[in-house]
C-alpha cells in the first residue's frame, strides 16, 4: 500500500501539467500564514501525519479559514494531532460541476480509468465509464460522451463544462500512469469549470509488475489444427463413451491417420488399437485426451514427446470443486511450455476445423457447413446450442477452448488473423486470465471480432467462478475494453452469429437503415427495435421522400419505415421504391419485411429475385410463411448474399448493433466506413 | 385556460389536507408587514396581477425577505407593477429534497399523475413515474419506488424523505383531480423532509369533460364473430384478388351460409353469386365489405338494415393520405349507431374464429391449431406474422380491428373476457383512441391480459399517426397505465406470444426460477437473461443447496444455475435434483436446458417424460438439436403442457417478464401468487 501523500500526489500531477489546487508543505505557523496569504483567502489546512488516516474523521482538516488569525489557530490545532509533522495550506477551490477521475489496476484486464459525474450521480446512479489504460484521444472523448452526465457537462442551465480540458486531463492521467507504472488513483473531486478545471483532492498508490502469457507460435496451433496425424487416448468401443464419440467423429475423414490407445483393446471400428502412445510408429500432430482427470498428467507428459499438440476432453480440473484441481492443470503447462508444445482445454468437448476434422465427442456435426465464420468458445454447451441453431451458417473453426490451461483466446485470434479461411472472429467469453492480452489482440486483428461475454447478471458473477475457474470479473470492465478494442459486443449467443452473418453476407460498411415493407405493422416493429437497440434509423433525404410521393399512391407511408401497402404486389412500383432507398446517401442498408397472405398478396420468390439482384446496397430481409415456403425462399434469396430471417425482432436486434458499432467509428478489422455513414 | 392562481390553488390544496406553505393575501402594506411577522422571517412575497403571467421575469417574486422594513419597501415596489391589485406573503420553506408531483389530461388516456424528482434529475434524466387517475396505494408506492431518485428519498447520506406522507399525497391529489375535475396540476418544487413535505409552489386549471365510447353488447358481438349467414360483397372469381380469397377463406366451413354479391357474375366456385344485398333470402349475422374505399359507405347503409355485423377490409379512410379519409370514417359509425349494429374495421384484413370461421383474406389459416389464446390486433402484417411463427399455439380468436371507426378493444376485450374458449388475451396496439377505457376494461377483465405497444421509438410516435390514423401518443403513459390496469407489457409480438404460451401451458403463479441443465454455458445465458429483464431468480434454500451437494459430484455446480455435468445423464439423480429444487418454496419454476450431444451425451425423450410427468412445479425446456429430433422432442414434451423452446434468449426472457408480473403483485385476471412468492 504504498500511497503518495495528497502533496506528494499533486507534486507528481504537476509535472504532467494537470491543474491542481497548489498546495503546499508547512512546518511552522509564520510559513503557513505567509502561504496563505500568497494564496488568498479563504484557504484549507490540512494536517500531515503518518498515524492518521482518515484526516477527515480525525479533525484533520479545516476548511473556509478566512484571516491570518484563523490560519494561525489552524495551525495549533492541526500540529497537536497524533502523529501530525506538518500542515498543508491551500486554495479553496471555486467550486465547478464535480467530476472525477479514477485509476485501477484488475487482475485480468491491467490498468483501467474510470471517468465519471461525482456527488450523487455518481454514487446513486453510477454513472460512470471505464477504458483501458493507454487511452487514444478518441477513448477519452467517448469516455466523457458516454455518461449521463455529459448532457450537463456539454452545457445545461447554468452549467458548462470545459470538455476539450477534461479529455487533455484524462489523456495526461493515462500517459502519467503508463510511465510512473502507477497502480490506483483518485482525483475527487475535480471540479469542472466553463474554462478549464481544477484537481481539489487526489490520492495515488505506485504498482507492480503483472505476469505475462506465452508467445503465440500460429504455425504450430496450425499444424495441430490441420492435423493428419492423430491419436486417441481413452479410445473406447462402447458407443456411449466419449472415447468412441471422438473416434466416430474423426473417422468421418479418410485422409486422417487415427491412433486409438487402449490397453485393453485391439480394434474399434475397423481401426487397430494401439497400447501406447510409444507403439505408435510416426509423429504425431494431435493427442486427443479422453481419461479420467486423474490420469491426464501423465498421459500429457507421456504424449509431449511425440506430439506437437494436446486437446485433453477430461474434466475435473481448475472447474471442479476438489482438491488439486487448479494444481494439476498448472502442471500441465508447465509441461507444455517445457516440451514447445500447445494443449487445449481440458474441459472442453473439443475443436472441429470445418471440412477437415471433427477433433471432438459429437460426431453429429461432422456434417457441417464451411465458411468464413470462425467461433471461439469458452462453453462447450454454447457450441452445440450454436451449431444446432445456427446450420444455415458456414463456418471455419469452432473451438472450445474449455479451461485454457495453456492456449487461450489471444493465442486463437492471432492464429485466425492469419487463417485464410476466416474472414469473421465469433467469441463467447465467460472469464478471462489474459484480458489485456485478448483486447491487445483484437486491436491487432484485421478482422471483425463480434463478441459477447456472459454474467452480464449479478448472480454470475458470484457463481461463474466455479465453474469456469476464473473470475467472471466486472461485466462493465469486460464490455468497456472489448469495445475499446473494436470488437462489436453483443449480449448473447443468437445475436452473436446473427451479427456475423450479416457482416459476412452483406458486407455492410456503415449508414442508416431504411426499413421497407407491405405491412406497416411489421415496419414499426423493425423500427422500434433497431431504435431502441442504438441502431442508426436513416433519416430520408428530401429528393427520396418526394421520388416516393410521385410514384406511390397516398395510401401508403412514404417515408421511413416505407409502407408500400399493395403497391408492393406491383413488381415495378417495388424496385422503383427499393432504388429511390438505396440512392438516398443517408441510407447504408436497407431491411425488407414481408408476411405472405396468398393467395392475394403474395409476392412470388422469382420477383424478389429480380428485384435484389441488381441492388448495390446491402439488403436483409425478414420473410414470415410456413416452414417449407420459407426454407425455399431462404435458400433461393440467400444466394443473393442476402440474409433472410423469420423473426423481425432478431433481424433488427442484430442489424441495429452492426450499425451502430459502424457509427461509433470504432469498428475493428476490415470493416470501414462508407461515404453515406462520413457525413 | 382557467388556471386558478397560487393563491386559489393552495387554498384548495389545504381543502384536501395536503401541506402547503402558508399563503396570505394583503391588500395593504400593514397587512403585509402582519402576516409577515405572524409567519415569521424569513418570507417571500409575490405580485398578484391579471396582467404578469411569468411574475419572476417581471421582477415580481421577491425571496428571503427579513424585516418589517424589508417587507415594506417589497410592497410598494410589487404593488406599482402592471395590473397589480394585491401581494401574497408566504414563508420560505425549509429546503427539503426537491420533488414534484404534475397532473395532465391526455386525449387518450384521461387524467394522468406524474410523480418525479424535481431539478437537475428531472431535467436531465427524465426520471419520473406517470399512472392513471384514480390512484390506489399500491399505484402510488410503486410510482415513488420506480424512479431512480428513490434511492435518495428513502435514504441516502443526509438525505431522506417521509415516503409515507409523500404516498398520501398523491393519494389525495388523485382524489381531488377527480372530485374537482381538475385538468391540469403542477406541485413544483415540493419540499420533501424527513417528517412530512411541502408544497412550496402550486398551479392548477380545472377541465372540461370528454367524449364516451359506445355501450357494449357482447351478445351481439359473439353473434357477429360466429356468424352463421354471411355475405361478401365485392365477391370475385379472380384468384389475385382479395374478393376471391375471402370466400375462399369462408367456404372451409361447410356449415355456413355464403352470400357472394357481384352484379356482374353468376358463380364463384359453385357458389350462387348475388346481385345486391337487398335480394338475399334471409337476415344476415355478418357483411364482409371488400370494395373500393368510395363505395363502402354506401354499402354500409345498404347492409345496415339486414346484418348483425358488418367487417370492412376495404382500406383508403383515415390512415391514408386522402380527402375525407377520416370524415368517411366517421359516419361508417354514424350509420352503425343508428341501426344498432357493430362495424368492424376498414383497413383490416379480416377475422379467424377458429374452428368455427376464417373471415379474412388469407385461406392459408383455415387450418389453425384451436387454443385458449386469442390475439387482437391493431396490425394485420403482425396477425399473420404471429400466425406463421406460432402454428404451434393454439389460438381461439384472432382479430384484427384495422382502424376501429366503431368496435375497438374495449368491447373485444369485454366480449373475450365473457368467452368459454379464450383463457389469456393477447393485445397488439399501436395507437388508441379509447385509452381509459381500454384501462377499465383489462381491469375488469378476470383473464391475464398481455399486452404490447408498438411506438417505443421516436421515430415510430411521429410517422405512425400517418399509419393508423389515430396518436401514438406518449410510449411511457401507454406503458404505465396498461401496467397500472393490471396487464403484463411486453415489448415485441415474439414475447407477446410466448408468454401467453407460458402462461396457458404452465399456469406459472409466480416465485423464483430455477436453472437446471447439464451444460454450464447454457444455464449462465439463462440467468444473464433472466435477470437482466428483470426476473425473479430463486435464492436456493440452504437445505436444497445441501441436498445437491449430498447427491451431486463436485465436478458439478450446485447451486442456482445448477449444472449436473454428465450426472445429468443418470436418470436417478435427473430426477432427484429436479425435485430438490422443485421442493423449495423459493422455485416457483423451473427451466431446464439441453443442448444434445449425442451419442455420449444424449438423455432420451423418454427419459424426460419419465422425469418431467410428475413434477407439481411448471417446467419450461429449451432443447437444441436437429429440426427433426426437436419437432419429435417438442410435440411428446409439450403434451406434458411443459412449454419447448428452441431459443435460450426466448424463453428465458418471456419466462422472465411473466415471473417481474406476478411478483410485482399487480397482474390482472385469474393469476395468483403461490405461497413461495407471497413469502
Amino acid at each position: 500500500m504504498d500511497f503518495l501523500s495528497e502533496y506528494e500526489s499533486k507534486e507528481l500531477l504537476k509535472r504532467y501539467n494537470i491543474n491542481c489546487t497548489p498546495i503546499f508543505l508547512c512546518s511552522n505557523e509564520d510559513e503557513a500564514v505567509n502561504k496563505a496569504k500568497e494564496l488568498g483567502f479563504p484557504v484549507v489546512m490540512k494536517v500531515v501525519s503518518k498515524s492518521i488516516i482518515h484526516k477527515s474523521d480525525a479533525g484533520g482538516v479545516l476548511l473556509n479559514l478566512n484571516s491570518e488569525e484563523e490560519v494561525r489557530q489552524a495551525f495549533r490545532k492541526l500540529i497537536a494531532l497524533e502523529g501530525a509533522y506538518a500542515v498543508t495550506v491551500q486554495q479553496m477551490a471555486e467550486k465547478g460541476i464535480e467530476v472525477m477521475v479514477g485509476v485501477s489496476e484488475n487482475e485480468q484486464f491491467g490498468k483501467f480509468i474510470l471517468f465519471g459525474m461525482g456527488g450523487i450521480f455518481a454514487e446513486v446512479l453510477e454513472d460512470y465509464s471505464l477504458r483501458l489504460i493507454p487511452l487514444t484521444r478518441e477513448d477519452a472523448e467517448e469516455m466523457i460522451r458516454e455518461t449521463k452526465g455529459y448532457r450537463i457537462l456539454k452545457g445545461y442551465r447554468n452549467f458548462k463544462a470545459d470538455i476539450e480540458n477534461l479529455t487533455e486531463l484524462l489523456l495526461r492521467v493515462s500517459e502519467m500512469v503508463e510511465r510512473e507504472n502507477i497502480a490506483e488513483m483518485d482525483l475527487n473531486p475535480v471540479f469542472a469549470y466553463e474554462d478549464g478545471y481544477m484537481v481539489v483532492d487526489a490520492r495515488i498508490r505506485i504498482g507492480r509488475e503483472r505476469r505475462e502469457l506465452r508467445e503465440t507460435n500460429t504455425n504450430l496451433i496450425r499444424e495441430i489444427l490441420n492435423a493428419k496425424s492423430i491419436a486417441v487416448v481413452g479410445a473406447s468401443s462402447n458407443p456411449l463413451k466419449v472415447g468412441y464419440s471422438v473416434i466416430k467423429s474423426l473417422s468421418a475423414n479418410k485422409k486422417l491417420r487415427i491412433y486409438p490407445i487402449n490397453p485393453k483393446l485391439n480394434e474399434i471400428d475397423g481401426l487397430r488399437v494401439y497400447k501406447s502412445i510409444a507403439e505408435i510408429p510416426e509423429d504425431l500432430d494431435l493427442v486427443v485426451i479422453a481419461v479420467p482427470s486423474e490420469k491426464v498428467l501423465q498421459v500429457v507428459e507421456e504424449a509431449a514427446e511425440k506430439t506437437k499438440g494436446i486437446f485433453i476432453i477430461s474434466s475435473g480440473f481448475r472447474e471442479a470443486e476438489i482438491e488439486y484441481g487448479a494444481e494439476m492443470q498448472n502442471r500441465l503447462k508447465e509441461v507444455a511450455e517445457k516440451n514447445g508444445i500447445r494443449i487445449f482445454g481440458p474441459n472442453s468437448f473439443g475443436m472441429i476445423n470445418v471440412g477437415w476434422m471433427n477433433a471432438s465427442f459429437t460426431p453429429m456435426f461432422n456434417e457441417m457447413k464451411a465458411g468464413k465464420v470462425a467461433l471461439v468458445s469458452q462453453s462447450g454447451g454454447i457450441c452445440h446450442y450454436i451449431m444446432h441453431n445456427f446450420r444455415d451458417v458456414g463456418f471455419s473453426y469452432i473451438i472450445h477452448l474449455g479451461n485454457r490451461c495453456d492456449v487461450d483466446f489471444p493465442d486463437i485470434i492471432r492464429f485466425l488473423n492469419e487463417d485464410e479461411r476466416t474472414e469473421i472472429i465469433t467469441l463467447y467469453i465467460e472469464g478471462l486470465d489474459y484480458s489485456r492480452e485478448l483486447v491487445t489482440e483484437i486491436k491487432r486483428c484485421s478482422k471483425p471480432v463480434i463478441a459477447m461475454k456472459a454474467g452480464k447478471s449479478k448472480k454470475a458473477d458470484k457463481v461463474s467462478k466455479s465453474h469456469t475457474g476464473s473470475l467472471a470479473g466486472d461485466y462493465r470492465l469486460y464490455v468497456s475494453s472489448l469495445h475499446q478494442a473494436g470488437a462489436l459486443v453483443v449480449e448473447n449467443p443468437t445475436q452473436l452469429i446473427d451479427v456475423a452473418r450479416i457482416i459476412e453476407m452483406t458486407g455492410f460498411r456503415g449508414g442508416g437503415i431504411a426499413i421497407a415493407t407491405i405491412q406497416a405493422g411489421l415496419g414499426f416493429i423493425a423500427l422500434d427495435e433497431i431504435e431502441t437497440n442504438g441502431g442508426i434509423v436513416a433519416e430520408l433525404e428530401e429528393n427520396t421522400v418526394r421520388g416516393l410521393k410521385e410514384i406511390l399512391p397516398p395510401i401508403t407511408m412514404r417515408e421511413n419505415p416505407l409502407d408500400l401497402s399493395f403497391s408492393g404486389l406491383n413488381t415495378d412500383l417495388l424496385k422503383e421504391s427499393l432504388n429511390l432507398l438505396q440512392n438516398d446517401s443517408n441510407v447504408g442498408a436497407i431491411m425488407f419485411l414481408y408476411a405472405v397472405s396468398p393467395p392475394s398478396w403474395i409476392i412470388p420468390v422469382e420477383v424478389f429475385i429480380d428485384v435484389f439482384k441488381d441492388m448495390k446496397k446491402p439488403v436483409i430481409v425478414v420473410y414470415s410463411s410456413t416452414d417449407e415456403d420459407y426454407n425455399h425462399f431462404k435458400s433461393r434469396i440467400e444466394a443473393l448474399n442476402i440474409p433472410v430471417f423469420s423473426s423481425i425482432e432478431r433481424a433488427s436486434k442484430a442489424l441495429a448493433v452492426v450499425s451502430r458499432w459502424l457509427a461509433d467509428g470504432r469498428a475493428n478489422g476490415s470493416i470501414e466506413k462508407s461515404s453515406a455513414e462520413k457525413k
